[in-house]
């Protein structure tokens, strides 16, 4: 038992819960480190929504409203983490929620599949192929999902996968604590912030936006300038980190 | 298989090694998470030596060759990453090593033992007391090795543990990625290093460093200045990540 007035109680007990995903193999062994990397990058952006973060957030918003097909890609990591705020999201934003995994075998894919459903999400289970031009698990995606979306949301995404999904001329909308990971630099939109932050926002955005923001939100996506505006607010809260 | 020429070939290779360690219970599934967090801290400070590490490193070759009673302090990380490194600096500064765990089980306990005994390290294996003011595991040390050291070199330690050998008026060597950490502002000399650079820079200065040099390292050890120069380090590099 973690005692609650622990210092890193929230992030001790989210990382209980991760090992206990990967025990129950939802996470993987590799995802538990890839947990690690974002919590070092939380710390640094202060475990808090910036407001470049914000500002990607309801661009998000704007372009899963507006589009024609949107997929959200859901991997281990992002279903132990934020099943129920998939769903809210799902529910916003009407979009396809499918599962797609780095280290893919169809026994995971059925039991994240099972644990979405849990938690109130529509998924989207159709066969899949492997369709993307990768190595690996990773190729595989269904037809009528990923394959044929406009606008895709990968929250904890590798950055091969990305930077595929954008040479096919997707609009893709990354979730990545790391400002200058491959990820993080290749997406038509990254948001650098905590995925269970991260996504009630988009949620929330989706509710109250109105027609004008979304045009104008889309029309001037600048992902350069939100990384660099990340960078800026880690750097500052660094700078003062010791005093 | 990683393909060699990943880009990030020989952090995947690392992290699969973890993983591996982690399935023969030697790394527990935090350790997995905490490995990530280091990671993220590393790529900050460009996965190399700098120069306020490469001071901290000499320092504390000099207060480990100056110790009455010096103990290194190794965790199923720490074995799982750099046994043989341990063995070296061992030899050079005739410390005795100790296996302290937070997960404390006396099975794990003796898979890591045997795991650095493989790669030529003395293991000082006496028999183990609830010695430390600390709940868990953590209590648990040896009373000729950590509970009388004078100098305790811990790697990748947890912050409440470092505190308390601190309080007990010992000093402590800590190597630390995260110079924001609890274990880096609260022990005397913290090294932001990663580990398997760490650890044979220690060793190489014991074997060249000169008396004159121990004295005027040891009579003059700044952590605080130390940190703030690994978060300048990391701050200067963010800056210029994007260009």
């Amino acid at each position: 038992m973690i005692p609650a007035d622990h210092p890193r109680y929230l992030s001790l007990v989210t990382r209980e819960h991760l090992a206990e995903c990967a025990k129950r193999g939802i996470v993987t062994l590799e995802g538990l480190t890839a947990h690690g990397r974002g919590e070092a990058f939380d710390y640094m952006i202060g475990e808090r929504t910036t407001r470049s973060a914000r500002t990607a957030e309801r661009t998000a918003a704007a372009l899963l409203l507006m589009a024609q097909n949107p997929v959200i890609s859901v991997n281990g990591n992002t279903a132990a983490l934020a099943a129920r705020e998939i769903s809210a999201l799902q529910k916003a934003c009407r979009a396809r929620v499918e599962v797609n995994l780095f280290h893919r075998t169809e026994a995971r894919v059925t039991r994240i599949e099972n644990l979405l459903r849990d938690s109130g999400v529509e998924v989207f289970s159709g066969e899949a192929e492997q369709l993307l031009p990768l190595s690996h698990g990773r190729a595989w995606c269904r037809r009528e999902g990923m394959y044929s979306a406009d606008v895709v949301l990968v929250p904890l995404e590798d950055g091969d996968r990305c930077k595929t999904l954008v040479d096919m001329g997707k609009t893709v909308i990354a979730i990545d604590l790391n400002p200058l990971s491959r990820t993080a630099r290749s997406a038509t939109l990254t948001i650098v912030d905590e995925l269970t932050r991260a996504l009630p926002q988009i949620t929330h955005a989706c509710h109250e936006i109105s027609e004008s923001e979304k045009k104008s939100l889309t029309s001037s996506v600048d992902n350069h300038y939100l990384l660099s505006e990340a960078i800026r607010e880690m750097t500052e809260r660094l700078s003062h980190a010791l005093d």
